[in-house]
């Protein structure tokens, strides 16, 4: 599988697959600087929880090439987390990596950090993969019960390999079903005002998964004919409790799938978890702007890029990024070790070294 | 109250605002026949569901201006219908004038039906007018209740004064609360794919409502909050058993309400009432072009009309432009002659006219 973040061939500096020229253009960008790497997070060049954890790492390690003191570890880490405040891996990982530096002499730290935020990046990918495996088994009992049609599953945002390193986490089981020769359909939400869900039909298309694009407003109708099996969305933080904050939008999906019946997964690398929040309202919301909203990106007859403005000026928006679905929604959290409630005793179950 | 749709100073031809022009500019346009009124209802330069059936009646005057026999009503009316299917105002409007002008003498009939058409105008007036009152009890509750703040109203696509004549129906509390010096604020989805959310603000702007616009996605966030006391929509068609089929994306809304202890209103004048269906589940639903999907239509930065390209060529969506919300998910419905459960029993006891 593809990875939208690599290390460039000088063995430093960071090349990214920049996703604000996607679904239209696969362009890559050279990041040689720390401060270059807040801008791509800040401005979703590079985007999803796993990603901009990883990309953070590769933020810190930057830094450090040119200081590599305390003060300058705990500065760079301190900005890189103010890029975007919900998602936990971005604080996780930067926290990770830095301590790992802090932990070496300097002089050596940023050869350190590299070293850990590689090991970030094969965990990542190892979590993918197995969050692929477990969820596979929920794809292949849907394909049970209905052999005779696509297995219809249900995404928001995009939580595929542009997310994350290899396979994605709410579409690796959909990647691995595909692998497997279990035809699959999905039914990919736009996802306004950012539309990530073109991200996903682009990333499809590359894998020839069939899907069919919606306005966000037609999940519940959707869900409500019976036409979706089953609903598997990613996370940006997932509390010890299991409530799940994820891209804005995703708790509407999750009550109308429990109306219909619909199992609603969440696919959750333990990255994602947030041990220290219980309750998922305590998450902070990050507030985008309202220009997101106001202007649409698209592209003109001749393929150019062309802001278009949806409203006169003077008109208000408000956009938050993000809502919590409650754990009382989700009927199971596929994590890298295996699928459990979404509840504490759950994810402790899998996680016993975060018991109390 | 202004009106989106009015007699020509000729006494004949129709003059409509053209909503496709908004939010950016107002132009009125003069229809002259039958053709050009249905393909102003089809491709929703006029739209919402009691202006649909007002405009529907005034394509068939226009039609038998040519040719009034019964054969011309029957074909006239056929194809007025066919225009779009989920609204039932718009049968309803079409057969009543057809109705009224096959009773009349030949010769006579464009007159009887232009008749017809002026009276079902002043009934939609004297409806909208009096949904407003009716509703407006809801927020003085509301208001009740929380005196030192706005009373927060949520609404989803346009129901005001664009979608009908005068005053609106979701909208019509909200402008007579105004009047009497209740504050209101008013949040306004956007209703991807088209955008009808804009419209809403073009409207509450001209009449001074404070409002703030958001992604259709982030309705559930705001209910979860706290931030709305009360959620108002429109309805395209209401059935016998008090189901309600309104544009795509209201039972998202309904179903957050009730999530959250928030009640949930749909304004439906009684012709919006399908007395012949009782499951909503039976209503048609209107599909509509996934190029309202694929492409959005903005303004550049030099007020031109522009349209965008949302994905690459090739990328398949799907655009049901309507669902249905369960009776069981709404508070009320506030007709012309008052509020009432969204049941059989409580329509009938409003409309008893309608007892089998």
């Amino acid at each position: 599988m593809p990875r939208p973040l690599r290390l460039a061939p000088d063995g430093w500096s960071v090349e990214i697959l920049d996703q604000t020229c996607l679904p239209f253009s696969e362009e890559w960008r050279r990041i040689t600087s720390m401060a270059e790497m807040v801008e791509a997070i800040r401005t979703m060049r590079v985007r999803g929880a796993p990603l901009i954890g990883v990309a953070g790492a590769y933020a810190l390690c930057l830094a450090l090439r040119d200081d590599d003191s305390d003060q300058a570890i705990a500065m760079a880490s301190d900005a890189i987390v103010a890029a975007r405040p919900t998602a936990v891996n971005l604080a996780w990982a930067v926290r990770m990596v830095g301590q790992a530096a802090a932990s070496a002499a300097p002089g050596t730290r940023a050869t350190v950090a590299c070293q850990a935020a590689a090991s970030l990046v094969e965990a990542e990918v190892a979590a993918c993969r197995a969050i692929g495996e477990h969820g596979l088994g929920v794809l292949r009992e849907c394909h049970g019960r209905a052999p005779d049609r696509p297995v219809q599953v249900m995404t928001h945002c995009n939580a595929g390999w542009l997310a994350t390193l290899e396979h994605g986490t709410a579409l690796a089981p959909v990647y691995l079903a595909c692998e497997e020769g279990i035809p699959v359909h999905v039914w990919v939400s736009e996802t306004r005002p950012r539309s990530q869900g073109w991200l996903t039909a682009w990333e499809l298309s590359r894998s020839g998964v069939p899907h069919t694009v919606i306005a966000d407003s037609a999940a519940g109708h959707l869900l409500q004919r019976g036409e979706v099996d089953v609903v598997v969305v990613g996370t940006d933080r997932t509390t010890r409790h299991g409530d799940v904050c994820n891209k804005i939008g995703t708790v509407l999906k999750a009550l109308a799938a429990r109306e219909a019946g619909v199992p609603f997964y969440v696919a959750a690398p333990s990255s994602s978890i947030d041990w220290q929040v219980g309750d998922g309202r305590l998450i902070p919301i990050e507030e985008r702007s309202p220009d997101e909203v106001t202007w649409v990106e698209g592209r003109g007859l001749g393929g150019e890029r062309v802001p278009v403005r949806m409203a006169p000026e003077g008109t208000t928006a408000v956009n938050p990024a993000f809502d919590v679905t409650p754990a009382g929604l989700v009927t199971g959290l596929i994590t890298e070790r295996g699928i459990c409630p979404a509840s504490e005793d759950g994810l402790l179950a899998l996680f016993p070294e975060h018991r109390p």
